[in-house]
Order: C-alpha cells, then structure tokens, then sequence
C-alpha cells in the first residue's frame, strides 16, 4: 500500500503544490524578528520520508529556514529525557489555552500562574530552564547535538543574525520571561534561558532535516533507518498529543479537524508533522495566515490528508 | 487478539474498578442542578460492548444519570447532518479555549464574538439553534428521536425532574443564551433555545446505552451490530477530534495525554469514551474532580489505557 | 461674582455653543437602541441654572431626550435613601472598572462577582432591584415621582416608543442581569427588575429638567428655590463622588482632569452636570464620541471650565 | 476657623490615632520586596502642616520609610514640567483600571497598549522613562532635588538598602517594563528606565516631609511658606485629580467616598493627602489591608474627614 501511495504522491505533489503556492499571496511574512522578513513571500517547499529511507519532494525544499517554534517541540522531549513527566509538568501545564502564543493573561489570572502548556511561549521558555547543563552554553550545545541525531544532520547549526536579531528584538519573551520568574516558575537567570530559548528558536534547518526529525516521532522514537532509539516512546506520544491540541498556535482545533495529523509550526513558515507509522514531513512556507501558520503549507496539507484519508479520527 | 483482550478485561475490571472507586472520596457531586446533587457520591460503573455485541461490565452500571454535556457531543452531529459543515461553524469555532466550560469572557473580547467552540456551554446553545425543526417541541423530538436510534433503546427518555430543575437554576445559561442573542449567534427566541438545550441535557440513560452510543462513533458512524450507517463518517471524525481536543472541560489536554481516547464527559459524572474499531466504553461516576470529571472514572479509564495501549497517539 | 458671571455666560454662551457644535459632524448617533437612532446627529443645547432661578440657555436646549444612563445618579440615590448606604454596598462596589460600561469580565473573573459601581449597567440594574415597591409598576412610579420632584416637573413621563424599543432589544442587559442573578446579586425576577431599568432609562427630559435635578445636587440635597430637603446631603455626597470617579463611561478620568466637575452622560447624548454651590447644568447633543459620551457637549464643557476656573481640583 | 480646627485637632488627635492603631493587628506588613518586611506591624504616625507653619503630629510620625509608589505623583509632576501635557499623554491614559496596579491585562487587551494612568506601575515606570536628563544619575538626581526642594529638605536621599532589594527583586517590574518596550512606549533600555524607577521609589522620607510636600499640592504649587510657585498650578490639578480617580489601588473609588481627599498611598504604608487650601498631610502605618492602603491609616483618615467635613464634595 505504502509504495503504492508513495507513487500516487510523487504524481500529485507537484502540481498540488503549485495551486497551493497560489495561496502565498493572502498571507504575510512574520515581521517581528527584522531577519525573519527577508524570507521569499511566495516559496513553498514539502519533503517527505519513508520508513525505507525513500523521499519525495516538491517545490522549494531546499530553502534554509530556522525553526522557531518547532524546536519547543524537540526541547520538550529533551527536558522530558532529563527530568522525567513529574519535574516538567510540575511547572508546566498540558493545557490548551484558546490565547495568543504570546499572551501573559492567564499566567497572571490562572493560578497557580504557570504555563498551560509547552508550546505557548511562556511554556517554551519553562522548558528550556529545564535543559540539563552547567550553563547557558552547555545546555545549548546539548539540543544541538540532540537536533543533530534526530535529523541525522551533524551539519545543522545556529543562524547566528536570527539569533542576533531575536536577542534584540525579544523584548515580550523578556517580559514573559520576567514574569516566570516573579512566579517563581524559573530558577535561573532570566538572560541565561533566554539564550538557551533563542538559540534552540534560531537553529536552521531545511524540509529533508524536518521530515527526518519527524520519521522519528512517527515510528515512536525510533530512528526507522538505523533501529536505534532516540526518544523513550512515552515522550514522543506527549509530544504527540501536545501537536494535536496545541501545535498549531490558535488553529490547532481546525487543524486537527482538518488535517487530523500531529504537527507543529514556526513562524519562519516551518511545519513538521508526520503520518504515523509512515511517514515523516517537513514543510516550509513563509507567507502566515492570521493565526501564524504557513498559509500554503496549511493548504497543502489539508488536501493532501483529505486524500489519503491521513487523519488520526 | 480482541477476544483475548475481552478475557484479560473481564478479569481486571472488577479488582480495578474497586481501587478507582477509593478516589470518589476526594471528588463532589454536582450540587449546581439542585436535582444532580442527589446523586451517589461513592458510586462507579462501566459497561464496554464490542462490535460483535460482546459485552463487560462491572460496578453500578444499571444506575440511570442524566447525559449532561455528554449530550454535546451528538447534537453537534445531528446539526452537521441537518445543516452541513459550512453553515454549523459559521456561528461555532474550532479552537479549545483554556477557560471554564460556561466563561463568558472570550465571546466579549474575542472578535468576532463566536463560542469557540461546540461543547462549551456558549457553543453547544448555539447549536442547539442549529437543530432543524418548527418549534422547540419538533427539535426536542428530533434529538430524542436521534439518540434512541443510536443506543438502540427506544425506552431512553427525559428526566423531567432535572429538566425542570435546570430550567430554574439555569441562569449562566440565559445569560449566555442572551449574550449570543446580542451578538447575533442565535436567531430564535433564547427560551425556544434554551427549552431545546436544557432537554438534551437531561435526557437519561445508563452505562450500557452510551456504550453502545459510543460504539456508533468507534465505528465510523456505522452500527456494528446492524451494519447500518447513522452517521455520516466525516462529522464523526469531527466529533471525535473535538472530543480530543475539548471534551473534558479544561482537563482535555491532560485527558489526551494520559489516557489518548476522543471523551466527553457530563456534571451528572458520566463519561463517553471509545476505542476507535474495537469497543464503545460508558462509565458513570458522580463525584468530579476539580476540572469537572468523574474523579474515578479518569482514573480507571487511564489505568485501562495504560495497561492495554489505547492512546491514539 | 455669581452675576457677573452669569453674564459673561451668558455674552458667551451661543457663540461657543456653534463653536462646539461643528464637532458634532465627528461623533455618532447611538444606534444599538433603533429608538434612539432617530435623534438629530448635530443637535447641541446646553441649559444652566441658579440658585436664584436665574438660567441661560443657547442651542437646541427644547429638544426631548431620555435620560439613559443619567438616570442611574437618581436611582442610586432612591436605592439609598431605601435601604441605606450598608445594604446598598453590600450589592454594588464603588470603584472604577476601567472596562466598558456593559462589560461582564469583572463579574466572572473578580470575587464576590458584584458589579463594580452603580454606574455601569451591571451595578444599575442592581441598583434597580433595591428601590422598595411592591411590584416593578410600584418601584417605577416611585421612580418617576421622585424625578419630577428633583425636576419640579410634573409633566416628566416615560417615553414608551423608547421604552419598548429598549426592552425588545436588550440581549445585553439581560445576559447581565441573569449573570447577577446566577450570582446572587438580584433576587428578584429578571424580567421585573429589567421593568424598572428599561423604565428609568426611558424616562424623558430636556435640558431644563436635567439642570433643576443637577442644581439639588449642586446644593447638597437642597431645593434652592423652595428651601426643601429633597435628599439626605451624604447620598448627594456620594452621588457626586461617584459621577467624578465613574459617571462619564471610560473617560470618567479625562473628564476629571479637562473638566473637573460631576458629571453622567447618557448614551442619548445628555450630560447632567453642576458646579457645586453654584450651577446646575443639563445639556444634549445626541452625536457621541468613541467613549459613549456627547462629543459637542463635551467640548463646550471643558471649554467652560476653562475660562470660569470650575474644577473642584 | 482654622485656628479653632487646629485646636481640636490637636486635642483629638492622640487619642483616635490609638483607636485607629488598634487595627494595625488585621493587616499585613508588605513583604513582596524583603528589605519592606522589616518593618514594624503596629507602627502608626501622621503629620498635619498649615500654611502659617503650624504643624500638630501624633504617633510614631518620626520613623523613617521610603516613598515607594507615593513618589508616583512628583515624578508625573516633573515629567509634565519637562514635557507638557501632551507628551506625557500621548504615552500614559488617564483612567482608572480596576485591575491590580502591576496588572498587565490592559497592556494586553486594549489598544493602543499604554498604560491606563500613570499611578500605576506600568505607567509610572513609563512616566520615569519621560523624566530629562542624559543618563539615569543625572534623572534620579533631578527627582531627588525636586523632592528635596517640594519637602524643604535637603537631607532627604535613598535608601540604598531598598534601593537594592526592589531591583533585585523587581521580576515584575521588569516583566511590564518590557512589555512596555515591545509596545514602543518606552524608548530607553529597560534597565536605565527601571533605575530611575527604583530610585524614586527608595526615597527615604518620615511624615513631616509628606506633609510638606503635601502642603505645596494643597495650595496649587506655591509653597505658602515662602510664597514661591515650586510648580505650575495645571500640572497640580492634574496630580490632585489622578489622586482623587487613582491614588488609593483599588480602593480609590472608595476613598474618594469614604474620605473624599486626593491621596496617594506606597506600599511601605506611606499616605500623602491634603486639605486643600488648609493643611497638607504625611501619615505611615505599614500594616497594609487587602487593597495594599494602611489600615490603620484610612481608618484614621475617614473619621477626620467625616469629624471635620473634609470631604471635596
């Protein structure tokens, strides 16, 4: 079946993106970080991977991008294999919030005023004050050296002008960050898990790195390619569900009655999201819709899931 | 190895159901509806029918409750049967919301004032407006109608002691129902609204007519036993993402991750859950946890899922 | 130095009055009442009154109007002088809210969930269920009579057009009062209290009504003209400390620094205002600003205060 | 009449200080900022100044504390003198809130994201980013000789201890100063805005130098000892009305009712208010109630206004 549907896909895949890219005029380019606006307003890219080490892909799949949010993802599953559920959820909840990614509302009206989940800004930050290692430097290195594995890529590194950029311009991560701690949320200082956060938002990749980081999830852990298992399965089924009830910023309800699939998005346009047992993905396209996510890839997606019947429900 | 699966059941789920139900002493009974108050505090039932009409049980699963927000889930269905998918989430979103099932808050300040979506409170009054029908009395009939056929049990009926009770107490609902009146949610008359809403509420049934309830949805909206399709199969998968996503109140996250079955729960502590392609699962127990769910219902359903894999995820 | 400033008044009096009037072209007419969207979009009028029964006038000052919100001070003051200030506060606080005047946050997310003043719509109709009568026609012809005595105005009458186009379409009003009711705060029927609030708000004037009932205020309870105490000097006491901190919607605190006098406007463009000791002062100009408030009449009033030194501050 | 009242004052006072100090028991000591918390529980002074240099002092009037959000009112006072009032307003509102004085709520929900008033945190801390000077010394120093100079008091300096604590332990402060950042209402780095910001409110002060202060206000700028016009009568106005509307937390509006002065409270249970045109006066008392005011303090307060009709209105 799955040969079969891999042919099917190499034969639609490139038509279907094209319309697909005709959405990119609708959308924006994220702004906020002044480097991220550089990004091509019309690109459109999709890799996808088997189980069998076989690919298929389709516009620009190529374009270096940073992965932004997808990255909380990957740091949750890190800090998991650090500490275990009970320290991370501790201080982090497994809530959806109905809020912007961004928002400092129900940190300051909910109690006990930590994050409702991990993949909110505020949660993300949490996470990275989890990572394991003596400094700001060491814990860094670490999500790179664990990126690194999981995309089967030891060539994957910081974009260092995104990372600039985002340390100057993160004014409302600083404030969030500020208020964690006025919560008592995090222990260190609030300048050195803002350089974990930034640095693990600003590591670039391409689609090929994405859908084999996601293959991993979608064989629950386990690198499909070498049997080796990088991720306790345990984790990669929260990672999972968190995709499911957050990954999408506030769209992550019409996602997954859409799409039906565990995926995450970034602002760069980024999204990584897999077919269980099948496959894994990785999108890229920078025009957003109004809730943050690629306007096309959302497009692209949705079509394609309708038609393999790829839906989790 | 389902038949195994049934063995191994049968012979666990008396022992565990005991333990669950040492943790109805920690949880409350409903006391909002005066008429709920009168529940059992330390009572726990489940009954789990398969598709070959196999069925297990144990505890107090013959005790009747009323189906409460349960009742969300199916008249959603029947609004999408009635009127399609465009036309229902026009006035209803698809997003969970992070707040209390009955808030008001985001319909004041979220543009463009829509509940967010169907099984909040704001959200399931609306789409009790979306029911076809002359008058409150024809969509009531209709819905009773809808959710005999699918318990195949023409004997379940209101229980007009609640029904009446809810009527009086329910001001939060009016105010609600009057809020979506003014921002141009629901066309009808809000007591025609709320006549419809308040009697799917308190339509009563037993643990074994939402298994079999549930059994419909674990089947793709066909009856197994009948072989018969009552429900198209995308608004299933509608119904089942939003039972991911938003069916335990503001505890649907954590429900997602550590027990991973599309939910719904009721005030009366009644929970509807399935094992998509192989069981319909309903439980009743009404002393809730602080989120407003059976306290030892989600915990036996966890450990169940736990010990036989049943997370979608 | 009062006549002489009479005169001055009134040499400036209709020249700034057009002056202020050519803002009226910049505001709105309400429209969320139908009634009220008849009124004239560059009407201005302004009446003032001594305690000798001197009075200017300039501008449409004949015009009818209903008092709206401005019959909210009055109400206050019957509910005091019924029950008292302990009872009265023990419903309704006494502090500002900062959100809009028909807003229903405060109630849901700030405990014990009463309305925050007596100014804003949720307080008001709190205020309503507190005047003493038998029945909603008895608690309304109190009302009424106790008008046309602050007035000296036996011809002040509801205007029923306005009255019924009110009760037609206040969802909001009414979602509100179900939620005080959920709440506790009103015990009566919400239909009968709503009666009385829809009644008051109705209640017709002109500018000189308006400026009589603002002079007993001006005079601490005291009819100048008749030498009677019409209210107990600490209700005109906070009335006055009300309509300075909460009596012009959310531009109460502006209105203090530009203005700096009593003042409660009324969605139908009225403003009842007085300089203490001194004036009693009744305008309308029914084209409003962002915040709710005659945009004329706002104008001409600081422009008033300016030049005649009026600012309590 | 001033001389009599004087005399009474003097006779009454010690006696209802002691009544007053009774309450110190049900309050609490702030302890948010630790270098605070050593204060002592039953401590209470207050100071009262006329115009002719008549002073009457009860209590413990001599202990030392620092200004903390007292020094709100001068520093808006300074920034005006340096920018005008359009300046100043074009970056703080001029609302009460209803919210928490370090509440970031409104920043978030309502546009255009300035703070509401510039008494609470987020817009004193804005309206200490709009005090000239090149740098934060040459800033705190221009606060410190202005404060000097309204107290007649040379010797008035920091209190380094708090000074140290408060930017220590400032995590909220700097959470709002960046939100403030983001939001484009604050131009210089945060930390130079925050030093500014905690060195005003470290301004070390006993209750003769508030009444002092307080006296200039009470007589429109002009220090009625010296006949010299320390400050433009507008910019008092303005101050006097921010005090009446916002100056007491969330109890403001009930103050304004219950005492009817322009107050300003800190958390270190300093209050500054006046009699205008009478007396200025300094009041500590550390023991805070719920609202963050001294317990003891109001108490004291609104027998005096009620005993001598103080009340503006």
């Amino acid at each position: 079946m799955s040969q079969e549907q891999m042919e099917r896909l190499k034969t639609l895949l490139p038509d279907w993106l094209e319309t697909s890219r005709l959405h990119t005029s609708q959308g924006k380019v994220a702004s906020y970080i002044p480097e991220l606006a550089k990004s091509s307003q019309d690109a459109l890219g999709i890799f996808i991977a088997d189980s069998q080490g076989k690919v298929i892909s389709a516009g620009d799949c190529g374009i270096p991008f940073t992965m932004q949010s997808i990255s909380k993802v990957f740091t949750l599953i890190l800090a998991l294999m650090d500490h275990g559920e009970e320290a991370v959820f501790f201080n982090v909840g497994k809530e959806p919030t109905g809020d912007d990614f961004d928002s400092m509302i129900k940190l300051e009206l909910v109690e006990p005023g930590i994050p409702f989940n991990p993949l909110i800004n505020a949660g993300a930050i949490t996470v990275s004050s989890l990572i394991s290692g003596e400094n700001p430097q060491e814990k860094s290195e670490r999500v790179l050296q664990f990126f690194r594995k999981l995309a089967a890529n030891d060539k994957i590194d910081y974009n260092l002008a995104v990372y600039e950029s985002e340390t100057e311009s993160g004014h409302l991560n600083r404030s969030l960050a500020y208020f964690l701690k006025q919560n008592g949320i995090i222990k260190d200082p609030v300048d050195d898990v803002l350089e974990v956060y930034f640095r693990h938002c600003s590591i670039e990749v391409n689609c090929a790195d994405l859908a084999r980081m996601a293959l991993v999830l979608a064989f629950d852990g386990v690198d499909p390619c070498s049997g080796e298992e990088l991720i306790p399965r345990r984790y990669v089924q929260i990672a999972k569900t968190f995709m499911i009830t957050c990954g999408m910023y506030n769209a992550s309800g019409e996602f997954a009655i859409d799409v039906g699939l565990p995926a995450k998005s970034g602002v760069s346009g980024g999204i990584l999201t897999m077919v269980p047992g099948q496959y894994g993905i990785g999108l890229v396209g920078p025009s957003l819709n109004k809730r943050g996510n690629s306007i096309a890839g959302v497009h692209l997606l949705e079509r394609l899931s309708k038609e393999f019947d790829w839906s989790l429900f």
